[in-house]
């Protein structure tokens, strides 16, 4: 039996550039190895802060000081960091209601209330999350930060528009909060239009944390990812990063490879990327239409997740474990809920599997969840 | 000026390995980098874990299952997911009175309250520790872990006998708390007798945590330290272990050279620190005698460490900027006091500077010293 994992995020193993990264590593660590001897310094190895102050520079169009750049174990111990700095155990915090179930393990870990926001098909409903600001001041229990993934949203693909983006600013103002804007996908684009101002450059006061990553271009394995602070937030974020520091062996190596790839890598990625994402889609349409109008999905301009809604008389645990025996491996919908409550969606990555694979798998997954089809249940959409 | 730095505890750049490093760093992406696109391992990169394996046999004189090994982000996130899965923030541990100043860092961010243990120089009065473990345990804040470097101890260089080793785990078992055994000096040995038996192997109940580190023999910017736990504790510590994974670009370069590598780089790394080390003890020997009976310093059987108690009549502070002002670099006393008083020692690293450098170093320090008495200071040692 195949197996087709629509699971983690991951990058094509079809196109992971060994031969130039092995090149990359000989000759830098030829070159300069021997500074490995040393603590890595606290912001980390340079070269790569840099390569990340280009990459904000192309994907953002303004550009970000060095010094303003944090190298981080992944994006995992940015967001270790800014929990630990900026909240305590039983401190509410703020994300959308559906949001990637790695930072709510995060956040979750560190014990923090997260209080869920409504979301649309264009992200945080800014509106919305104003009326859930004042009733927390109200009782008491304002947020610490708001954790938001503006763009190409982990799982649904949403671009949070000019205006919402200016709105949440304000909000934070108004309401002395931090926003932490995950950034880790917006590399991965498939529309010609451009993406909207991001929050980092927009707020000129010290509200926004941006965090980026290098693994969803390169791979998880590497470990690179960053956080982009003002110095007034850094200073406290860097206090708490007491781990010797960021690795620097990998960080050369990356540093390597991308200083001389990484725009020609990320135009290959995309198109990888967009051919696989309009298989999923084209899948779909074909085996998802039976289900009728409760069912959908979208159709992300970036990114590397599709978002399916799915029956509510869904048994989603069973459907889950039929798939799981036909080899196909997918993501459940709960693993993204803020509450942690079984939601009636479930989230395709299309990075790791082929297209072969996707044209197997989706109709495998339409038959599971035909089969896990369950008249007593009706989940809350 | 020419910079000399007795200061962190640094491999020689000189034998850095950087040739045979590239070699491997080539060798293992072209034959296994395209599984950089996976999330590590929650135990991480099996190969380094088996060279933990072998490490600690031949170290040891004893096996450990591979499957008790965890790969953390050098061994400053061992420590991190210790102090958050067995303690929370009020509580009390015990250290020995002076301690590695970065183990001390990490507990202290975790606001754990450090109860200092009296050592003398073969490490912890394990005698002392019996009645401090009582009296905590009278006032209702018994330990949640003592933490102890029981080989080649940072600062002290002192290696705990075996009669203490075993009332120490008697009494971890007769008071119910767990000990950390820092290991991270272990390889760096320069007397021939067999060190005793170790914690982890003494104790067949599941209370000893091993932490261990590739930084010594390599270099800190590897980042790839590991702990060893029974099932018991590691399952407890695994769930707090929310990073994406240890390092696995660095673990598998790691590998690829330490397992062709291992004992014949630490073989060579130990003949350059022993005479190094020998030309510390020879230069305090010439400069240092001067003050008089109450300064000593330590001959150590092993580590990276020279240890130096000096005048108590010393103004520490300016004794460390007017020696910075000549270009050389240590750690004062307090650095590594448990309870972050001054006191008068400094520790002197010698893996970093050249036997030049040492010779050219230590009678600077000397004068140093002199220009820092002060009659109205007296310092308890």
């Amino acid at each position: 039996m195949q197996e087709i994992n629509f699971g983690a995020g991951r990058p094509d193993p079809g196109s992971f550039p060994k031969e130039a990264l092995a090149k990359a590593a000989e000759k830098i660590i030829l070159d300069h190895g021997t500074e490995l001897v040393n603590y890595p310094d606290g912001r980390g190895y340079e070269p790569l802060r840099a390569i990340a102050a280009q990459r904000f520079e192309r994907n953002e169009g303004c550009s970000v000081p060095i010094n303003e750049i944090v190298l981080t174990s992944g994006s995992m111990q940015a967001l270790q960091l800014i929990s630990e700095t900026f909240a305590s155990p039983g401190d509410t915090i703020i994300t959308e209601e559906v949001s990637y179930g790695g930072s709510l393990s995060v956040f979750r870990k560190h014990r923090l209330q997260i209080v869920p926001a409504p979301i649309d098909e264009q992200g945080l409903v800014t509106d919305r999350l104003e009326g859930l600001l004042k009733n927390l001041k109200s009782k008491g229990t304002p947020p610490k930060f708001i954790y938001t993934i503006p763009t190409h949203h982990n799982p649904t693909g949403s671009i949070l528009p000019l205006n919402r983006r200016k709105h949440l600013i304000k909000l934070a103002q108004q309401y002395d909060t931090i926003i932490i804007d995950d950034h880790c996908y917006g590399d991965i684009v498939f529309q010609p239009e451009p993406l909207p101002a991001n929050l980092y450059h927009l707020s000129k006061n010290d509200r926004v944390i941006y965090v980026g990553s290098f693994s969803k271009i390169l791979g998880p394995g590497v470990r690179q990812g960053y956080l982009i602070a003002p110095d007034s937030l850094q200073q406290h974020i860097l206090a708490n990063k007491i781990d010797g520091g960021t690795n620097a062996l990998s960080s050369m190596i990356v540093a390597q490879f991308l200083g001389g790839n990484m725009w020609g890598h990320i135009r290959k990625i995309n198109g990888i990327m967009e051919a696989r994402k309009n298989a999923v889609i084209e899948s779909l349409a074909l085996h998802f239409s039976g289900f009728g109008g409760e069912v959908s999905w979208t159709d992300p301009p970036g990114g590397m997740f599709v978002w399916v809604q799915i029956p509510r008389t869904t048994d989603t645990k069973k459907a889950l474990q039929l798939a799981a025996e036909r080899g196909v491996y997918y993501t459940p919908g709960q693993a993204f809920s803020a509450t942690g409550r079984d939601i009636p969606f479930l989230r395709i990555a299309f990075g790791f599997p082929t297209i072969d694979h996707i044209r197997d798998g989706i109709p495998i997954l339409a038959e599971c969840i035909k089969k896990a089809q369950d008249g007593n249940k009706h989940l809350a959409a």
